[in-house]
Formats: C-alpha cells, sequence, structure tokens
C-alpha cells in the first residue's frame, strides 16, 4: 500500500469538507477520470481574458487530446442548465474560465454537486473575490488550481491539456514544470515544444489560493513519470514548508528553480501580478541551498538544466575533459570550466600516450583536439580512452561541422560511447547555428543533452555536479 | 583624396620591397580584382586540412561568388607551370591551400611574379616554416594573412569567398568579424548565416605571421560597408599599437571583442593552437577598456552585442522602460535591468495617466503591463508615449505569442514607432522557440534587434549604453 492508496482511504473515512493534508485531491488536477469545461460562447472581457475565443481554442484541445470523457458547459448556450443536470455523475475537475463574478458562481455549482477539484483559468481576481472562490474549499472539500492560471494544466500522459494555445502538446517526457506566472510557463512551454524537449507535466499555479507550489512539488514528487522538476516561483506562502518538502524530494529528484522579483522594484512587480510576497533575495538563495534546490539564471538555463537532469547521471567529481574538432571553441570551454569553478581534468599519461600514438599530430593535453579532420572512429576511439580515465569526471564533447570533416550521424558514435559509462556524464556541443540544428535532427531522440555554445554545455555540467552534492549529502 | 589614395600613391612612387606601413595590400585581400587558387587534386596530409576536397570546395565557393576573376593551378594537375605561365597577368591575390612546405614553394612563385597579397589557408606550420613564409614579405614586399587561417576571407560586397563550407554565403550588412581562431570564426559565420545577420566581411587571421588583428581594425575603420566590428583573439602581438588604433576607430565604429584563452590553462592551449602569447586577463581587460573596445563573455553574446550595434542607436542614460503583454516575464526583465546595473525609468505621471485612461486595468507603473490581449493598436499607442517620456533612455518590447492574442504581425508597429525615435534604442523580445521564429520571420529585415529571451535583450542595451560612453567620452 503506497502513501496515495493512505490517502484515499483515509479520505473516504472522514468525507469530504475537513482539511486533509493529502494530495488525492492534487492528483485529480492532472489524472481526473472526467473533465467539464465551463466558459461562455458570448461573455468577452474587455481587458482581460475570457472570451469565446480562449472558451473554444481550450475545447478544441480537450477534445482533441484528452483521453479521458470531456463536456462542456456554455453558459450562454442553450439549455446550460439542463446540461449539467443531465449529466449521470459530475466529472471529477471542472475548468472553469469566465470573468471573476461568473466563475465563483459557476464553481460553486461544480463544487456543490461533487467536483473534486477545479482549475480557474481566467484572473482579474479582487482580494474579495479570491476569499469568496476560497470558501468553496471549506465548505465542499474542492481543491483549487488558480485562479489566473492562464493556461491551467497538461498531462501529457493522459492527454489533458487545458491551455488555449491551440494544437499545442510537448513531447512525452519526465520533466515536469510548475510556473506561477502564465508569460514565464507559456515562454517554457513554447521552448520546450519547439526544441522538442520531453515533458510528462505542467501546471500553472496563477494567485495559488489554496494548491501551491508545494502541493504541486509534493505530487511531483511521487509521480513516476516525472524524473526532473522545474519550478518558476515570484514569492511563496510557506517558506518552511518548502524547504522540508523539497529536502525529502531531492533525495530521488533533482528540483530546479528560477525565481523572479528579485530586484525591489521587480519585488512590487511581483505583488501586484500574482497577490503573493516576494522576499528578500537572499533569504530565497539559503532557503534553496538549505532545501537542495538547484537555482538557475533565467529560461534558456531552467530548461538546459532540466535536458540535462533528465537525460544523464550526476557528476560525482569536478574534473571536465574537453575532446574537439576545433581549437578556439575548446579554448572557450577551458575558460568557461575555470570560470565557474569546475576544473580541466589532468589525463592519466597511459591515456595521452595512447592517443597521440594512434593519431600522430593530435594534442591530448585537456582539451583533446582531435583536429578537425576526425570523424566517428576517431572520435569514437578518443571518447572510449578518455571515459575510461580515472581522472575524468565528465566529458564535453565539441563536433562543429563548419571547418570541419565532421558530419552530423557522425555524432551518433556519441551515444554509443556513453552507453558503456552510464554512471559518467557526457554532453555535446555541435556549436553554431545550423550546425546545431543538423545534428540536433540527429540525436534529438538520444539521452546525449546539446548545446548550440561550449558555455551553455558546462553550466550544464555544473548543474550534474551540483546535483551530485545535493543528492550525496543526504 | 582620401587616406586610400594617399597610400596608394606613394606605393606606386616607393615600389615593392619596402615595408610601408599602409593598407593598400590590406586592402586587395579583401578586394582584388582577380585571384588564383593554389592547390592539389592529389594531395592528401593524413592528419591535416590539406585535401583535394578542400580544393575542391573552395574553387567551387570562388566560382559561384567572387565577381572578379578566378584562376585555379592544381600543382598536381596536367602542364600546371603552363598554367602559372600562360598568365597575362599575375593575380593581385593568390590563395594557397596545401601542406606547409608545398604551401610555402607556391607562395614564393606567386609573389616573385607579382601576387600583392596572400591567403593561407591550411596549418601545422613549424616556426621555422613560419619564418621561411615571412621572408617572403620582406624580400617581395607582399602581404600574408596566415598561415592557418583555415577559410581564409569572406567579403560579401564582391563575393569574395575562400571558404570551403561550399554555398555558405551570409546576407549583406555592416558587421565585420575578425577571428584569430577558425574553429570560432566558423561557428560566428555559421551562426550568422543561420540567423540572418547582415555581414560586411570575415577575416580568419589564423597565425598573423604578418597581417593582424590590427591591420584589420584599420581596415575595416575605413571601410564604408563596416559598421561595427567583432573581434575574437587569443593574443595580440603589440598591445600598444592595438589601443591606440581602436581609440581612434571607436569614434565612429564600435570594436566588439571575445578574448579565449582567460585562464592559465586555456593560455597554455592557446599558445600552442595559434602560436600567440596570450597575457594576463586583467592586462587585457584593462587594455580594451583604455581602448574602448567593448568586451562580451561568449559568442552569442557577440553576435546578439554587434546586431544591436548595427541596428540601433546609442543608448544616452541608464533608464529603460519596459511594455509587455505578460507579466512573469517582464518581472525577470526588471531583475535582469538591475542586475545589469541599468534602472527601471520612472515613467512621467502625464504618460502613466494617459495610458492608464486610455486602458482600464493596464497597470503603468513600469513594467507597462499591456495585458495578454493587446494587439498591435494597443503597442502603437503605449510605445508612442513611452518612447517620448524624457525620463526613459531606451525601451524593451516584450510580445509573446503563447498564452496571448498578440499575432507575429502586430509586431510591425514596433518598427514603426522605432521610425519616428531614431535616437532612441528599442528592442523586442518575443520571449521562447516559436514564438521568436514566428516573429522573426516578419520582422528579420527590420532594425528592430529581436531577442528569444529578456535577458538577453537586456544585455544588448547594456551594450549600446556602453557604446555611447565610449563615444561620448571623446
Amino acid at each position: 500500500m503506497n502513501m496515495n492508496d493512505v490517502c484515499s482511504l483515509s479520505l473516504r473515512h472522514v468525507g469530504f469538507g475537513l482539511k486533509v493534508d493529502c494530495m488525492d485531491e492534487v492528483k485529480t488536477i492532472f489524472e481526473p477520470r472526467s473533465v467539464i469545461l465551463v466558459g461562455s460562447s458570448m461573455v468577452q472581457e474587455k481587458v482581460g481574458m475570457a472570451s469565446p475565443q480562449l472558451f473554444r481554442s481550450v475545447t478544441h484541445n480537450m477534445k482533441r487530446f484528452f483521453r479521458g470523457k470531456t463536456f462542456v458547459l456554455d453558459i450562454d448556450g442553450k439549455n446550460p442548465n439542463k446540461g449539467l443536470n443531465n449529466l449521470h455523475e459530475m466529472p471529477e475537475l471542472a475548468v472553469i474560465m469566465l470573468p471573476p463574478n461568473q466563475s465563483i458562481v459557476q464553481a460553486e455549482k461544480c463544487a456543490k454537486m461533487g467536483a473534486k477539484a477545479l482549475v480557474m483559468i481566467t484572473g482579474g481576481y479582487k482580494n474579495a473575490q479570491r476569499q469568496q472562490l476560497l470558501k468553496l474549499k471549506e465548505k465542499y472539500g474542492v481543491r483549487i488550481l488558480g485562479p489566473n492560471t492562464i493556461m491551467g494544466v497538461i498531462n501529457v500522459a493522459n492527454g489533458l491539456n487545458t491551455t488555449f494555445e491551440k494544437d499545442i502538446m510537448p513531447v512525452k517526457g519526465n520533466i515536469a514544470v510548475i510556473s506561477q506566472s502564465g508569460g514565464v510557463g507559456a515562454c517554457l512551454l513554447d521552448w520546450a515544444c519547439f526544441y522538442r524537449i520531453g515533458i510528462s507535466k505542467f501546471a500553472f499555479v496563477g494567485d495559488k489560493i489554496d494548491i501551491d507550489d508545494v502541493d504541486l512539488l509534493q505530487y511531483f514528487g511521487q509521480d513516476k513519470n516525472t524524473k526532473v522538476i522545474c519550478l518558476y516561483m515570484e514569492g511563496v506562502k510557506n517558506g518552511r514548508r518548502l524547504i522540508e518538502e523539497a529536502r525529502k524530494i531531492v533525495k530521488n529528484k533533482p528540483i530546479l528553480v528560477l525565481k523572479g522579483g528579485v530586484t525591489h522594484e521587480s519585488a512590487q512587480r511581483a505583488r501586484s501580478h500574482t497577490a503573493s510576497i516576494a522576499g528578500s533575495d537572499a533569504v530565497f538563495d539559503a532557503a534553496f541551498k538549505k532545501a537542495g534546490i538547484i537555482r538557475v539564471g533565467d529560461i534558456e538555463e531552467l530548461m538546459n538544466a532540466a535536458i540535462v537532469l533528465s537525460k544523464q547521471p550526476p557528476m560525482r567529481g569536478d574534473n571536465v575533459a574537453v575532446v574537439s574538432n576545433v581549437g578556439g571553441p575548446a579554448i572557450l570551454t577551458g575558460d568557461a570550466v575555470d570560470r565557474i569553478g569546475l576544473k580541466l581534468a589532468t589525463l592519466s599519461e597511459k591515456v595521452k600516450k595512447k592517443i597521440e600514438s594512434s593519431y600522430p599530430g593530435v594534442d591530448a593535453a585537456n582539451p583533446v583536439d582531435v583536429i578537425a579532420d576526425a570523424r566517428a572512429d576517431r572520435y569514437e576511439k578518443v571518447l572510449e580512452l578518455v571515459m575510461d580515465d580515472k581522472n575524468v569526471d565528465g566529458v564535453l564533447v565539441i563536433n562543429m561541422l563548419k571547418s570541419t570533416f565532421f558530419e552530423p550521424k557522425d555524432a551518433m558514435v556519441i551515444q554509443k560511447v556513453a552507453s558503456k559509462h552510464p554512471d559518467k556524464p557526457i554532453v555535446d556541443v555541435p556549436a553554431g547555428g545550423e550546425d546545431f540544428e543538423l545534428v540536433h535532427r540527429v540525436m534529438r531522440n538520444t539521452n546525449i543533452p546539446l548545446y548550440n555554445l561550449p558555455e551553455k554545455a558546462v553550466k550544464a555540467l555544473k548543474i550534474l555536479r551540483a546535483y551530485a552534492l545535493v543528492a550525496d549529502r543526504h
């Protein structure tokens, strides 16, 4: 019997209406058997998102992707109440997308009829309206995500998709994303879809009057489809609880955080944006460290860090070997390794001699310059030797196409070598624009993370090192 | 009579063979009337680039793109000497791509017959061989780029293209690039082509036994097709000369530098890579500051900085206004503005009131959140007001598509507003993956620089501020 079973059991005994510290209804947010979409084909906010267009788009996505049952309630359509009354059973999850006052009315109807959870898409709530909404939880035991989630939730596994971006769906993977901001979340979603980054679930938390980051962390911590958790946050309601829960989760799954509202002025803005309190940045920084949460600097870093953690093992030491078919980018890599607090590994003499005797002209001092005419065979032999070297904790490969004889398909040897060394991380840099694109096309379904510049790959290795230190401290 | 005319005149009088500190032969590197390509259809280096493949590819590119005369000398082809002897007139520029010893022999033949400049593509030279090559300059007055330039030169204006990447050619623009590394240069070239960044000229300097970064800076300083100069360097022969020349140039044209070989170990590698001496990083940093050269951290920053300098005016103060249709990314922008040492502008009360009275619900505190349903008309009106505000020195626009009602074509109003304010910079952030791509397709031929993340756009504004401080100090 696992944790979820215990929760379900106790929940059945105590009934709804009591505050139960359990994840059953949070689970309903992502894994409902049935969903009802509540909107209007008439109401158009003057400034705001509630609109027939949004309602149509969410409905379109749910009908296209969701593999459970979807019901639609158009409150300004024909016989709207008949629609709700005709239901044999109230759907588990209600997704509501109306202006604040109408949303609250509909939310109460759904809760009263037995909906276990609500996703409140639209925003513009005043504090009193938020309180009104929260009362539904006390009264009916319903759990609430939002309001102002903007895009709601995505579960790639069952096709649940309450976003209003028509036909958008990330590829299946094991990265979960929690975003306090609709815009940042949408940007992360767009990024993930465009670069085909494998996602398990997405949650836009909005004003988080009920379900918050920590509830979602708890859920993702136990979600077997999730291996890495990404968090964009502007503020937190209960810092101690965040730290406690995160400490448990990071033993098994890394948590990455991007924090917005660092500066005073931005913090002011964050307050008005999602009604949360953005605290002093130093306090957050200390809390993240204590919790074992790894902090990143921007959206690209967040996605790049998530990719490397989802594909490669932690790095158990600081020593990085660089194998490159070009000189300058290898030098820039060395600079970046030093700047970030890692080290260029000193290769063992045996390995150096083997490389240099096999390929006259190749300088096997790290970075190893395999020279611009290197193809798959030379890379394979050199990478085998370097990955086997006990002085090396992780490997960064550079394989440019322009100015070299390397072909995109040659990069597959990296995956081949990596599969023999599952405990040592390796990342690849087909540096540039088109070069990255061409190698990405060949390699995107492998476990080798790809970066378009050396500095980004070095940051990725640093993330693997940081997570090793977090995971090993327990 | 301009500087070039003076040089040409004096050169005619003194004749070849004397060291004349003048740019005439450097000019020949980029603007030859005729070119001879010297290679072999037989010689294949075991480790190294000299090969029939490289020879064929350079020949292909020159024949496809170059609008002057191209001659080809295959030293292992039929009647090779007859080929050279049959020439009515020796071409001005010889491009040589053979192993070191053969390259030196052919270089001397060309110099003797009157070539004004040599581009030495291939590498692997020992010091003694470099000295041998340099003697040709003393003996014949010929100027030498390289050896080990790998890709040689590109001049987009006349189609000169000695690279061996078949069919690669950047779009015409006003950014010149000087790279000491073939790999970094190739990466920059690939980046420029992929993202359609407008380029005037490219030079790969290699071992720079004769023509060096400073010669090229001087030439680009006077080149009317060049507005911004990018420099990748690992070492410098004459630091004082670099500073003196740069100080003159930066009054009119910004110079950007990416320096490789910053750390001790990387510096060691740089030494073996292009036989230059990588000095202490702090010394370089001070020299760049003194010279008014703006330093950047990586290849992407270099390209992004060049784009913004080529498209937008310098920023005359620190105050940045942010206009965004999403909340979270605007908050991240505020953080980045603060972190980088710029300021969020305090909008004038008049402007704030005008915005808020026109659009109820819009909060006109900077960052101005125009809300997710904003289209071209709302952006235009708000941007007009913000660009007009005397408290604002530069504007950063965020227009995401995902989670909003914004359409790619709406972004054209940014260009419309910008054209009325030619002295105040504006940059645009269609944040994300596909969102960036879609807006880029509409906007890439405008003067509005586009960035896929707020942090990159903030860095770009910081570059415009840095250049204003450089240009204004004279």
